[in-house]
């Protein structure tokens, strides 16, 4: 019984890392959708949001159920709460990608993207898919060293999304207001993102020493 | 021994209703500080933050301690576990106020809002404190007619949101990209905050009568 109950305890942390995997397909696909101004990619991304959601809301009945019925010591319980948590962060990261997506769909079949701003969306992209891959990393082997260079992807996805703005806010902005907000709020989706990322390496962090985490700067 | 735990859970309760309290003056404090262009007020919002997320990581400890101590059934778990995800939406909430009082902290002494667009704002605020003040009631009372009123108010919101949409992307809009960037992050934020209260709307309604939820369109 004990034995089953570790499996199911195994099997929950590979669900997340699973939903690792499911969010950055949804965000690659959401880049591609953006930045080509991708109809039907864009449109998967909207629907396939469905499978996260249901997979997050899988791991809350698990957790009710190995609670009620295993009765874990503390320690465990710290990390089933705190996989929980991941596992909202998780979701969170795939409506970002929906919110990509659906701005990619708005303004269809123009690009929500200026050509000059092509670059830094492509970078965000790439920075998206290593943060969230190093995300993968941190839940499978509970590597702290990775959840602490989180951290520093993060910082390049804040610089990114800081030259975005010094572009929309330049002097030869000659894509209008529309075109302004379209991109902040894209680089926005991007930039929290990240932060999600960020929250659930400090929360790994938290599970493997005990050290509190702060969830400032967040929402 | 059963007796203080009950005491224990309505406590917890009573703390996210507090929860509420907190996060309700906080965001009047920064609609005034955004409207009025008061860094005062600013800085007090974004300081205060501290308490909100002291609450939250107070609770977190509560519910470890209780399911450990205590080994609650079924109902009583889901009960706690919605109560985890009740806390870390109003704590989200409490973010988003210090997110309004940082956007009139970055235009200090300028402000935020044009004129034009005040009207708007002090509704938002205004929905704002009438949809958290209802969330209160409806964690207090467990009251599911109320709950499902926080999508009527979330819907007066939405309406705001668009509203200031097409004012900021209207030929007549003369205030710049800047300015119009500023706006639509800070009605963004009052349009999420509002989510927030209909999620824990949901999650109310989900602990009493099982019905699920979905969290589709919240981020």
């Amino acid at each position: 019984m004990r034995s089953a109950y570790h499996e199911q305890l195994d099997q929950f942390d590979n669900q997340l890392v699973h939903m690792t995997k499911l969010v950055n397909d949804a965000m690659i696909q959401a880049t591609n959708a953006i930045l080509d101004a991708d109809l039907v990619l864009a449109e998967s991304v909207i629907a396939g949001d469905e499978e996260i959601d249901a997979v997050a809301h899988d791991l809350e009945e698990q957790a009710l159920e190995l609670v009620a019925l295993q009765a874990p010591v503390a320690t465990e319980l710290r990390v089933l709460l705190s996989g929980l948590r991941i596992s909202a962060s998780l979701e969170r990261m795939g409506d970002l990608a929906v919110h990509v997506a659906k701005a990619a769909r708005l303004r269809y079949p123009a690009s929500a993207v200026p050509a000059e701003l092509r670059g830094v969306i492509t970078e965000m992209g790439e920075v998206a898919e290593r943060i969230v891959q190093r995300t993968g990393d941190v839940l499978a082997e509970r590597d702290l060293l990775a959840a602490g260079e989180l951290g520093i992807i993060d910082d390049e996805m804040d610089s990114l999304h800081r030259q975005l703005f010094r572009a929309v806010l330049s002097d030869d902005w000659k894509y209008g207001v529309e075109a302004a907000i379209d991109v902040t709020l894209v680089s926005r989706y991007y930039e929290r993102f990240a932060d999600h990322a960020v929250t659930i390496g400090k929360r790994v962090i938290h599970i493997v020493t005990g050290e509190p985490y702060s969830t400032a700067g967040v929402e």
